[in-house]
């Protein structure tokens, strides 16, 4: 059924926020259902994935293998890439395709990324290294495909956001200058000498280079010293350079960053709800019949297009989907009822099959006995729950302790015992499949934490009985029996109530670690070609000289070589992407810089320029990374923390209550949030055979629904309910032109502040 | 008019937004009057900073003054503060008075002072030598005189913070329990060895704290190194340790704190507006007469109010106020403008008073010439101030060149008397009331500027002539020669916006600054007692072998004594405050502590429970500093920057504007704002003489208004705007208890983000 068929596609698109505009032939329309199906999706990514990874194995790499596999492996990546474009040039108009700069994006990497790869075999024929540089451009993958919505978005949330943030940078050097100036003037001509016994302060470039330091707090307050010895004045300088520039601008970087963000935010979640509707609207025009004076469309229909958008909806799901869309049971579904369909789709309404535990199945008479009976209410008080907090925190210093006493090992083997007892005790309290649950996350951390330490310990027992000891296994043991302690949190519920809230951000910050793994990918590959090779880790063990200079001669007594720093290097993507770390964590990464010996070991004889070339990469990357990363970073977390704390259910989570309260079927979300999870919900379970006979349950028999938290919410879902309410009511919808150029007056939450 | 002085001191208290509830018998407002009277105010202030100031004179001095002396001075401190009470509670009722803990507050410590003077100087007497512990206190008087409110408010914000703080905290203190037990697990046993050489990781004590440096990013990434060099896996224990402790939870705590002052900031000004609004309401009842069928308050008796309430106002300007409050002219004021006094009091409208320039009155004929009239149109061109921004920048080459060159010092001179000219031409071709007019801040900074920097050059010439080199006169020469350079800002769009932002912020900043200045007093005061004389600065030029060890055996050979840290001690006020700040720009703060030798320099023997003392005064500073007050300043920022970027004219600014306009003597903002206020106001005055004829002006001849621009405004203002509209139009005016139990719903802009 091709309007069925297109219908889904609109619905589908308007509830994964897809705007690819697509072909309404039969044809096209099948070529995109296959496009969107979640293993096309997969093999991209994984494809991605792959081609990123490769520089794992390249020359320089952490594993080696043969130019010629990471060559193959390459093509064949890019011959995917390739397919899945021709895929969506197959499924798009031609004019939308060759106007989208993704595509073109895409396709000149491709062909960059070949040329590239030719040229460098060619030398390699000939015994000449070349440069990989199209390695750095891998990232665009990643960038460009539809898939990574949001990772773009971020991405345009920095181009808009650069043209405020390059005034004030402006500003900032020119203040870094002003107070430059001033320093050479003040100590240039006193013959200071720095703790190393170098000229202090008699070179503006160096001043300058010096003050930004002084910027990420990592020479405080050693640059200061020699003229705060001088004379205590002087300090009242420095002061005034750190309130000023350190405090006063990153601040305000922050808030222009963040305003812009949050306006930015603003206009894009807007233009996706029009959209949405929009797309609603297109579906709804396709399945109309008029009833009456109205159109609406059937139910049958209407439960033929929700198979093919959600096909692993169950059916009592699906039941009471159909019941809040279809509020009076006239046998179809009207306008207004029907654009609501995505947002119902998306509210993940958890069923909870209530059912007898297989124990009280299976042996009903032990089971009930007053003795099971007794266990079970134990288990289920809180106690239970406190005695256990109480073992933990004996663990904890059992842990702390050495454990070297062989009594303090045996110990250990006793606490394990203890938990998976406690995990059994639950096991037969409470039903194991609701136990087990899809949203029961502490339950799943708890028993695969203690599996998992099980099944490390008893590996490492048998290990060391061999007189063999796996330093790989033994780790993992200590890291898991140290993670068990996350559970207290559980028992408090303010801290759950902030890890919750982390843990809902955490989908979101998948797209800003696509946007940072961008950013240090490319870098690190720049890092690679521009300084492997140059510093060598040898393991100072060896005796051999080379070690205590990390394998050059040039880095003879240098800060670099004593302070051990020998690791940080850019011999491989590892080492490169740690280095990275270093350098966003800015300290005494000045060290790498301003030992005039480690520019000398960069090459053989790099000029003067090179050497400034150098700085910038390193100034470059901490501008990018501190002042636009780290700022978004915050700006997202303040703004996930404030949505968060705003929640408020929507209109249409209100109604699927309603009507599962209505029905009889419901667990008050309350009970679920508040009182532990398991707790509650399981009371409600042994207490089902006492309401089974109520009447009203008989419409979903055996079945509680409950709707997952409301704190299980994206940003994104959030924002996007604040603007539906704006939205004009039906029959206004504004066309499609209208709403791609639709640029928002001035948004009005900017006044609300 | 007894009347008239209770109206006045309810319309002054409103205008000020002070919520002192004050007797009404006539001697009590009467003494209000001179209670709130700004000499009364000026001498509070100026005994606060006196008693605050006693620290750099007392023991251990900056400036060392006997005991006697500084005794005096304080005891004389504590007799105003006194005085200062007991006019208070003339003034309030007794039973307010007794239940506000301010008062208490202040009396307690006036008590605690004495105490403490009086044991000191009995010890002093039989040479024993007490502790001054009483100083540390000395920040309350600063917190609880009515002057300081919004330090008060600072501080409510904070308390309000703190229990949401507290469990973030805890869960981040957990987390790096967690963190330490891995650690110790994984690296304890392996034997490492820091680059110093010491045990690396053995202790979980050391490790959280090594841990805890690590969040300040002090320590990174040399606390990684060991186990870096062990397996590159380690890193990844360290890089999630870095994303989970130093930029989650430092987000998260931002978060927290930003929107818990938003929150409480909202409310606040939401109960402000409120008192307001009731004390307007007070005054009106008091003055009203009934015309017709209204109250009104007749035209005679409010000038009288606005007579007392603002002395200084010039005719002109409360002739403007009278035209917008009685619109109509019908010699009486209605109670909808009434209680739109204060706002209209509180709009800086400027009175352009534009009158010919002296020289033009004086000799005519020679003004008037035309050379003279083509120098003036020279002066007034922008080319004019092109060719000085290319003169500066001229001057910053100079300037960074080496001035050893006799070429270049006399060159000095002919930018000096070039910017001289400037300012002469500028006098001859600007009106100079107009030009050094109120707002006029950046010609007041160029002028003031140039005539310190010719002075300061004129002085260090005369001084150098006679062989006698004054360093402070030359500092002061060259700093006001660079700051010369800030001009160029001037001349840069987009700079003067960011730029007056900045300044806008400056006196809520000062609210800030007072809170910065609280919590730095009394910790340097508990530091001074506590470390003071530990060590010693000697000059190394000395030769004396004590200098290398900052004066104490016990630092010989450590980090602290090496990194010359020697100026780094508590030994008075100014050093102290100095290495607070030191410690606020976190890094390698850890270096005083982390040294065992420095411990051991802490006291004779302290105790290990002492040492802990002295790490937990570091801790709880860092705490207190980092994690409170920066954050609370970050917000500010955020939210005066949003505040900026989401300014509208107030509905009474627009009244005032109209006006203006109306009365045909406005100079327009816009040209105003954007165009370089000089240019375009003199434009408008050299066209003076063109427009005299026009009759609208005659209202108000030869006067100018305009409103102080609009960005002139602080933060409190503008969101007491927001909220005015927002009030229940007259006669639902709530009751004082109602206000004062006040506590909105949940305030609807939290769901704005």
């Amino acid at each position: 059924d091709q309007d069925l068929l297109l219908a889904a596609a609109y619905v589908s698109d308007a509830q994964y926020n897809r705007n690819v505009p697509f072909e309404t032939s039969p044809q096209a329309i099948r070529l995109y259902h296959f496009y969107n199906h979640w293993t096309m999706r997969a093999a991209t990514y994984f494809f991605i994935w792959v081609d990123l990874a490769l520089a794992l194995f390249e020359e320089p790499a952490v594993f080696p293998l043969p130019f010629l596999v990471t060559s193959i492996a390459e093509v064949l990546c890019l011959t995917a890439f390739f397919g899945r474009l021709v895929h969506f040039a197959k499924v798009t108009p031609q004019k939308v395709f060759w106007k989208d700069t993704k595509n073109i994006c895409v396709m000149v990497t491709i062909v960059l990324t070949l040329i590239d790869l030719v040229i460098y075999a060619s030398l390699e024929a000939v015994n000449i290294r070349g440069v990989r540089w199209s390695r750095a451009l891998r990232p665009v993958f990643l960038i460009n495909f539809p898939e990574s919505r949001q990772i773009r978005r971020a991405f345009r949330s920095i181009r808009n956001t650069l043209p405020d943030i390059l005034y004030v940078f402006l500003l900032f050097l020119f203040s870094m200058m002003i107070f430059s100036l001033m320093a050479l003037k003040l100590f240039g001509d006193r013959g200071l000498r720095t703790v190393e016994g170098s000229p202090y302060f008699t070179n503006v470039l160096d001043i300058a280079f010096e003050l930004y330091v002084l910027v990420t707090t990592a020479n405080s307050p050693d640059v200061m010293m020699p003229a705060y010895e001088l004379n205590w004045w002087y300090s009242l300088y420095f002061i005034t350079y750190i309130i000023i520039n350190t405090y006063l601008f990153m601040s305000v970087f922050l808030a222009v960053v963040y305003n812009n963000y949050r306006k930015h935010l603003k206009n894009e979640i807007h233009t996706l709800a029009y959209l949405k509707r929009h797309k609603m609207t297109e579906a709804f025009n396709i399945l109309k019949v008029k009833v009456g004076t109205a159109f609406v469309v059937k139910e049958a229909r209407w439960r033929q297009l929700v198979k093919v958008v959600a096909p692993d909806i169950s059916s009592s799901h699906l039941e009471l989907l159909l019941r809040i869309s279809d509020e009076g049971q006239t046998g179809h579904v009207d306008k207004m009822n029907f654009l609501r369909l995505t947002d119902l789709l998306n509210i993940r309404v958890v069923a909870i099959n209530i059912k007898r535990h297989p124990l009280e199945t299976w042996m009903p008479r032990v089971y009930q006995s007053s003795t099971s009976l007794l266990v079970q209410k134990m288990v289920q008080h809180r106690i239970f729950v406190w005695v256990y907090d109480v073992i933990i925190l004996i663990n904890t210093i059992f842990i702390a302790l050495d454990e070297k006493d062989s009594l303090i090992s045996y110990a250990e083997w006793l606490f394990l015992s203890l938990y998976i007892i406690e995990i059994l005790l639950k096991l037969y309290t409470y039903e194991p499949r609701a136990y087990f649950g899809r949203n029961q996350f502490w339950n799943w951390f708890d028993t695969l934490i203690i599996i998992a330490a099980l099944l490390a310990t008893v590996a490492n027992t048998t290990i060391q009985a061999r007189k063999y000891n796996s330093q790989q296994i033994l780790d993992i043991v200590l890291i898991l029996r140290i993670l068990r302690l996350l559970r207290v949190i559980v028992s408090i519920q303010r801290f759950r109530v902030i890890v919750t809230t982390l843990i809902n951000i955490g989908p979101t910050m998948l797209t800003f670690g696509g946007l940072v793994l961008v950013v240090y990918y490319a870098f690190a590959i720049i890092g690679m070609e521009a300084f492997h090779g140059k510093v060598h880790f040898l393991d100072p063990g060896s005796g051999s000289p080379d070690a205590l200079v990390c394998g050059n001669p040039a880095l003879k007594d240098s800060a670099f070589a004593r302070g051990r720093y020998c690791k940080n290097n850019f011999n491989d993507l590892a080492s490169s992407l740690i280095l990275l770390t270093e350098l966003t964590v800015v300290n005494q990464w000045h060290n790498i810089l301003s030992e005039e010996r480690v520019f000398a070991l960069l090459a053989d004889g790099f000029a003067l320029v090179t050497h400034q070339a150098a700085k910038l990469y390193f100034i470059g990357f901490h501008v990018v990374v501190v002042i636009l990363i780290v700022n978004i970073f915050i700006a997202f977390i303040l703004e996930a923390f404030f949505v968060a704390y705003s929640l408020e259910k929507s209109e249409v989570e209100t109604a699927i209550e309603k009507k599962i309260q209505e029905l009889g079927v419901g667990v008050q979300e309350e009970e679920v949030q508040d009182g532990g999870l398991i707790d509650h919900m399981d009371t409600k379970d042994s207490g089902f055979s006492a309401d089974d006979g109520d009447n009203r349950k008989k419409a979903l028999k055996g079945l509680y629904f409950r709707i997952a938290s409301k704190k299980y919410k994206t940003v994104d879902t959030l924002l996007q309910q604040m603007f539906e309410s704006e939205i004009a009511p039906e029959g206004k919808d504004p066309s499609l032109e209208e709403i791609l150029n639709f640029s928002p007056k001035k948004p009005n939450y900017d006044n609300s502040a």
